[in-house]
């Protein structure tokens, strides 16, 4: 253990180098204009496997490849089903960024690059300790597998497909998901539940093209207007979600669950400087870390219609569009909120409109025993590598692939996240400190080992 | 007069040519990226007005140039005030027109091309008419002053400064505008009232970056769920505007002039092909001949906010962006609407959230004496040129100058449009029929002959 932390130690700066490489490339699954950039991305992290010493290979999917590498040192050994993926959000506004997206830069201690945290970065820590550990003791305590996706920001579409063909194949004791951030700073964490997610688009179009608002206006529906209707009755003035029965089978917090959350540093006036924002503002009656982790939401993620430059334009649109995505909690059904958010739409939607409602991916929400051993193990290596016992929090995120973990292959995931939730994930220039790139490194080598000893 | 007539009749190859001329330049007063066309078109209309045997000048403003022209026969002669404007609406979509905006073609008796009735089409009548009279005749039967201004479809915002420093200059009798449409297909008519405007732009600013939905939705208040709330409370779904006081001051249609409108033909089926929508939607308890002429209106023209590319992207986004305008009726005053409508939608900004309002154009309503010697002058010259007496309308849409003739000089407008309102203005594909732009110039030339009788 000692030679390979050594070894590890004195390839940080190696580290960094490849990783820089593997954010050079603009891996955005979402837009079809970075097809050859994902399939260039595939064939890195193919490379990075086999130099770690894995057996890789790359699986076409109807979207994005997905790719697969494992080295199973004994079948008495537990079995460690490791996941990440390689595409990332798209980097709009490009204008917000202070260096480009896709040509990374350390200020800081900080490695600024779309992907740098999520999750190119933090998948690539669990690659390099693998390469130490074969390296320097030419074996690992644990079997693994690794599946690296490319359709994570864009829903994972063909992945449970994948993962109900290959059972036999992935099999394994548990999963392990560094896609998620530490509590704060200095404070390792486990995040031992996950919201869910259900997302659509509406459309409405009215009038086959723009109209004259002086000649036509008041005598025919205003696609904008009643997207503004529609979209504008989701949530209540005290943030309450109007939709019917979106609360009736919410799992409320546990009392003990609600003293350890207020028990967690929180800082409203730091919370407002990371965001942003002028207030915090959400549903009546909750905290704010209580509003982002264990209560659901419904926001309208983008919205377009009509005439949109520079100076007024008369016009009735022809057309109007909004993205919408509900966050789910334990106990709300991915299905059921999805029909019941239609149908609040469609009854709304004034005559002489075409309504039209798109879903995209959907996953329930996810909370994981924080007694099992598997935790401990975790919580053991954490506590080795950052110097101090990680905290148990929850996740406002959804990682579908970790419902897809249990229903599918019936196994749970540990998410062991080295990153910040200031790391601007989603957002203009996302970074990713160099410390936390480090120390999830040391944190993954000692994983292998804590595992290995877990009682099954 | 019969040697005018005559002369006009030969000369319609060549006035369609030189109108061609005038619809290739893409003279759009709202996008800066125009300004070089914008010169060049004001050019134009300079020599235009010249050949036709007026005095002309450019007069710069501090927005885009006012091209004047005038001829005074004799003092003892009635003048007439002609006004219209150079400028043109953006193009936008321009996937959506058959051939481009400014390549004008004629198809199927059609002169496309933006800018072909509204208003360059339609202005030109006037400068060939009066180009015959004086060619033929040597005079013309009254004094006329041309004013084309180039920031119509923008509000016209440097006009009513010039006309109040030019009151003399532009001292008339009454003024002639052609910038309306005929009631329909072989029904020549003359719009004897306009709905006013008012234009306004809504921007909410919440976090300073887009924010990751998962990590931050339900914490912090979403400006699109906001700007949807605020923008979709301001019409109910029977059509009705919700704004505190929004009705107070109008004045109702008399029953006389609603019997007048029940006369006129009217085909719903017509009009719902003509719009392209499905079904006739507006407020309770009027017709839509009502909905369109008399009924004050609030629609929402653009909108934007957040992720509007392909596929789904999970954001509580920074901004969002709302342009409302609102058509007034006889009675109601701009700046008190202005103001109840800032207020409604203040008044719902949740907390957190930067409210900006922006205000660009208004007027107020037009409504013209239909027993008037000039109404009576007019309609004779419109009989004589396209054969049939005029019907009596008003109009849905607004001219702003309409007003500030009446405020600043005095004088009372002819609204003679020679266009239709199925000519797309404002949308793709926009035309003017060729038979109207020929009876256009002819009922102009006797335009002059019929004013030049009226009893002052």
């Amino acid at each position: 253990m000692d030679t390979v932390l050594q070894h590890l130690n004195s390839q940080q700066q190696a580290a960094l180098d490849e990783l820089f490489e593997f954010l050079r490339i603009p891996s955005v699954s979402a837009d079809s204009a970075f097809l050859p950039d994902m399939q260039r991305c595939a064939d890195f992290v193919l490379q990075s496997m086999s130099t770690a010493g894995l057996t890789a290979e790359i699986i076409p999917t109807k979207g994005h490849p997905i790719v697969y590498g494992e080295r199973i040192e004994d079948a008495s050994l537990p079995t460690v089903l490791v996941y990440g993926h390689y595409d990332v959000q798209p980097p709009d506004p490009l204008e917000l960024w202070t260096t480009p997206p896709f040509e990374p830069q350390i200020r800081d201690g900080r490695i600024y690059a779309r992907g740098a945290t999520d999750d190119k970065g933090q998948v690539f820590t669990h690659l390099k300790s693998i390469q130490a550990w074969v390296e320097k003791t030419g074996r690992l305590p644990v079997n693994v597998k690794f599946l690296i996706e490319g359709e994570e920001e864009v829903g994972s579409d063909n992945l449970d497909r994948f993962l109900a063909d290959n059972k036999e194949r992935l099999k394994a004791d548990v999963a392990v998901i560094s896609d998620t951030s530490q509590y704060g700073d200095g404070i390792p964490s486990i995040t031992y539940g996950l919201r869910g997610i259900v997302a659509a688009e509406v459309r409405l179009t009215g009038p086959s093209k723009d109209l004259h608002s002086g000649v036509f206006g008041g005598s025919v529906a205003n696609p904008i207007n009643a997207i503004a209707r529609l979209c504008g009755s989701l949530v209540d003035e005290a943030g309450s979600v109007q939709i019917p029965g979106f609360y009736d089978d919410v799992i409320e917090l546990s009392d003990k669950e609600k003293q350890e959350f207020v028990r967690l540093p929180f800082s409203e006036d730091t919370f407002l400087a990371e965001t942003g924002s002028g207030a915090v503002f959400g549903e009546a009656g909750y905290s704010t870390l209580e509003r982002r982790w264990v209560r659901p939401t419904c926001d309208i993620n983008g919205i377009v219609g009509g005439y949109t430059g520079e100076g007024p334009k008369t016009i009735v649109p022809s057309k109007a569009t909004a993205k919408v995505t509900c966050r789910l909690v334990p106990g709300q059904n991915p299905k059921k909120i999805l029909t019941a958010l239609e149908s609040f739409l469609r009854e709304r939607c004034p005559p002489g409109l075409t309504f039209e409602f798109l879903t995209f991916h959907g996953c329930e929400a996810f909370v994981f025993d924080p007694n099992s051993e598997w935790i401990n193990a975790a919580s053991a290596a954490l506590q080795a590598a950052f110097g101090s016992p990680p905290v148990f929090i929850r996740e406002g995120g959804s990682i579908p692939v970790v419902s897809s973990f249990q229903q599918i292959l019936g196994i749970d995931t540990l998410l062991l996240g080295w990153g910040r939730n200031t790391d601007d994930l989603h957002s203009p220039n996302e970074h990713f400190h160099v410390a936390d790139f480090h120390n999830g490194i040391l944190a993954s080598a000692h994983l292998w080992q804590k595992l290995a000893d877990v009682q099954r």
